[in-house]
This record gives C-alpha cells, structure tokens and sequence, in this order.
C-alpha cells in the first residue's frame, strides 16, 4: 500500500525507513492505511469524529508509538483530532509528523489537533517535524495544535520542527503544569521564498515546583516571515525560561513578542530573544578553511537549527 | 508664590533644592507660577491649548531647563502639551517631572504630553521623576506621553522614574530614530499596596546606523500590578536591546510584553526579561551583617532601583 514516494516522506518526517518497531499508524490521504498495537499501546479510532485515540498503559516502559501523516495529492484538506493518553509512570516517545507532497497547483493542508493527559509521573518524548515537497505551486499548508494537560511529577519534552517546504503554518501549542511537573520545548523552524510561519506557545505554571524550558530557533530567508508568540504563566513557585533565537536573511521579516507573566511572588521566569544575521567572523573563519560563501553559509545554519 | 510644601515636592520631582540654574518653569495647580528664560533657551506659554514651547537654540551646550509640575490640591485634572526644540548640535538637561500631594479624598490627575524634535546631532538629557504623597484617600494618578523624533547624528538619554506614591500610571514613550540617532532609557518603577502602573515603548529604528538600548528595572509590592510593553522595531540595519528585569513580592503581579520586529536583515535586535523575587542569598548575607530583614530587603532594592 506504500509506495516508493510514501517511504521517502515517512524518512523525512518521522525517521521510518522502515516499519518502526512498536505501534504505530500511518494515515495517507485521510485515511488510515496501516496501523500495529502493542500489548501496552492500544490505537482506537475515533467513532463521532476523524482521529484516532492512542491509549498507553500505566507503567509502560520503553516503548515508541509512531502516527506518521501523508499527503500525496493536490486539493486535500485533512483534518484530524487525535487524543493521547499517556498513563501514570509510563516512559514513551511518541513520533508524529506530517509531510505533504503537491505536484498540483491547488493547495493541500493539514490541521492535527493533538490532546494529551500525560498522567502522574509520566515521561513523555514528543517528535513532530513537518515537511513539504513538490513540484507544483499548490500551496503546503500544516496547522498543528497541540494541547497537554501534565499532571503531578510527569515530564514531557517536545520537539517541533518544520524542515522545509511549508508554505504556510499556524502552530498552536499549549501546555498546562501540575505540582512538579515539568516541559522542555525545543523548536526549530526554517522559511524561505515566500512563506509564513506563525507559531505560539503558552505554558501555565499552575502547580508549585513545575518548570518549563522553551528553546526556539528560526532561519528566514528570501521573503518570508515569521511571527512568535510565547506566553509563560507562572501561577505557583515555579521556574520557566524561553530562550528565541532567529537569524534573518535577505528579505525576511521576523516578530517576537513574548510575554512573561508573574501572579506568584515565587514564580521565576526569564525571557531572552535575539534576532540578526549571520555572524560575519564565524562566515570568514570558515571561508578561510576553503568553502564558499553559501558553504559557509550553509554550514553555520545547518548548526544553528540542529 | 511657592510656600513649605511646594518646596519639598519640587526637591522630590526635579531635585530643585533652590531656584535653578538656567531656565525654568513652574506649574502648580493647573497655572504656570514661575518662569526663567535664557539667551539660549525661550519657553512660551501655548495660545491654542494648555502648555508651553521650550525653544533650544542650536549650539547651546551644557545650559538645562527644568519644568516641574506640582499639584497640591485634590480634584485636579490637569492636562498638559509641552513642545520641545532641541535645536541642532546642542547640549543640554531638561528636567519634567510632577508631584502630587493630596490630602484630600478625590483624585488628582496629571496628563503631561510631551513631544520633542531633536535636530541633528544633539545631545538631549530628559530626567522625570513622578511622586505621589498625602494623607487623603484621593487617588494620585500620572498619566505622561513623551513622543520623540530624533534627527540624525543626535542623542537621548531618558530617564524615567516613578518613585513612589503613585496610585496608577499608564506611560506611553515613542521614539523614532534617524540614520545614526541613538537613544538609551531607563525606567524605574516602584509600585505598592493597590497601585498599578502600565508602561509601554516603543522604539523605531528607521535609519541606517540607528540604536537603542533601554533598560527597564522595577519593584511590584503588595497586591499592586504592573504591565509592560515594549516594542522594538528595526527597519535598517541598527541595534537594539531591551533588558527587562522586574522584583516581584507578596500578592504583587507583574506582566511583561516585549515584540521584537526586525523588518531589515541587518538589524540586530535583543530582548531580555526576568521577573523573580529577591535573592535569599543576597538576604541572608546582609542579615548576618546585622540588619533586619526588613532593612535587608530595603537595601537590596534602593540598590536595584539606584
């Protein structure tokens, strides 16, 4: 049922060169097309609305579900509710991913609404990269929305990136904190030609001794632009800290607002941002060890988004 | 004209210990009560509206003009233009300011609006300092707007501070910078029992060449609130960075919104912000030195808001 082009796109957004070990879900097209459980992971689909619920049992412990989605063809517009439980005590990475190939001059998209309950002292990996190819000037669009409640002592760090070729995405994330829970947030985000990216993260820090880490990284290029968003609540004694960096080429426009927000006088939260250009002496250096302007150039980008 | 009372307001406001020298202007009450001009620098009581034009000549270097404001009696609502003329290639202080001591049990207000053209390579100092006091229920409420277009080559440095007893405040600061213009403020605010205050900037670095630095530092105590904004526009390559860093204590609550919008890819733009309570280390180092807690953290934060 997958075909040579399918595999290409599952390697670039979710690392399956082949079929993954552990459960798993590939949706192409809207619909699902191949699916495994495990004994731990079960993988429900949805009866009132398009979505699958993934169920992972308290206390597993080492184990990976990959939900990898596929779009193939022009004019599709794929909408998706998945809901995650994520059980007490467990330890799980779980990998989705959305890549869009469009040969054709209309537009496909896909908005995935994620949920998460990560119960009681849960760790959770979460891996989302986005990708778009294709020869045609229908436009890539990928709106992912993603919302976890993290209860008492659970961990969870997502990362969030968008490779290459999506034309436009509104990113929404949020998560809410329990007493000790904890996030770390990496995100990385490319743009060139004409695209736009908007992406906005807001983190409550409801529960005393939560934290959260957000780590965000951006290259524009050409004529793109990108608009941030961070908001970072601390409503307990609690720690957060959002860190945004963006270098800007070309024509490119970039925007920043964060916002931190103290309602706790034991809430301790630190933004830093910083946005400009390649920095010159580190091109030099390395077009001085033999490589090109656009090697160098390359080279130092490739580095920063890694 | 200026009696006891009068006298210590204007000390608090604009360090004014006696008559000062070079030009001044006093308004009390609503009514313009003393008044200096020099050689150098006219003021001129406006015929349309409310408020004067302070006219610096080009050259003038190392003169100042102090224009305080005081309000002694309640129920005032006093709004104010002033114009500035900071002719070009001069060198001067201006020192605002506005005191209100009401002792009575409805509000007095004072809207300042302040603009200013700053001519080519000038160098303006402007000090204001905002104080409330009184032993009524009156509300103490300062509202200033100071609007800045700095020409090329010319410099400000804005001293803003609100040092106590002001029951709400909302600060509005707009500067646009020309090629090689540079501006550098810093903020200092001090907030107390139910009090709020709102500060927005906003810089644009429109010339090549352009920069800004602003630093912001503040003290939320009891339930009293705080909101920031600030925004940070680069439209050339420049350099601007804002740093942010807020005390928070008891039931206080403290916003910060910082944007940072780099529209030129060679503009190179900063933002940092931290909100946190005082450093138990730095406490309990002063108080094994022998001062209370008390006198401990009223050191640290005279410190934070020299």
């Amino acid at each position: 049922m997958l075909n040579l082009l399918d595999k290409t796109m599952l390697a670039k957004v979710a690392d399956m060169h082949e079929i993954p070990q552990g459960a798993f879900n590939i949706r192409k097209n809207g619909q699902g097309v191949e699916r495994r459980t495990t004994d731990n992971i079960n993988i429900l689909t949805k009866t009132d609305k398009p979505g699958i619920d993934i169920i992972v049992k308290p206390y597993t412990k080492g184990e990976s579900v990959h939900i990898p989605v596929i779009l193939t063809e022009e004019s599709l517009n794929d909408l998706v509710y998945n809901s995650f439980e994520i059980g007490a005590y467990s330890d799980v990475v779980v990998v989705a991913g959305c890549g869009i190939h469009n040969d054709g001059c209309s537009k496909s998209q896909h908005d995935g609404i994620h949920t998460f309950n990560v119960r009681k002292g849960a760790k959770m990996r979460y891996v989302e990269k986005h990708y778009g190819e294709g020869a045609g000037t229908g436009g890539r669009v990928l709106n992912p929305k993603t919302i976890l409640d993290v209860e008492e002592g659970a961990t969870v760090e997502l990362e969030l990136v968008q490779i290459k070729g999506v034309d436009s995405t509104k990113r929404d994330t949020e998560v809410r904190l329990a007493q000790n829970a904890k996030v770390i947030i990496t995100e990385r985000l490319l743009t060139d030609k004409e695209q736009s990216a908007e992406s906005k993260i807001i983190v409550e820090l409801n529960g005393e001794g939560s934290s959260a880490q957000i780590i965000s990284r951006s290259v524009a290029q050409d004529h793109s632009k990108q608009d941030f968003y961070f908001d970072l609540i601390g409503r307990s004694a609690s720690r957060g800290h959002v860190q945004c960096d963006a270098i800007i080429m070309h024509d490119a426009k970039v925007y920043s607002t964060p916002r931190i927000a103290a309602e706790h006088s034991e809430a301790q939260l630190v933004h830093e941002a910083a946005i400009g250009r390649i920095e010159s002496e580190q091109l030099i250096k390395l077009m001085s060890l033999g490589l090109s302007e656009k090697e160098a150039e390359d080279t130092i980008l490739k580095g920063f988004l890694k």
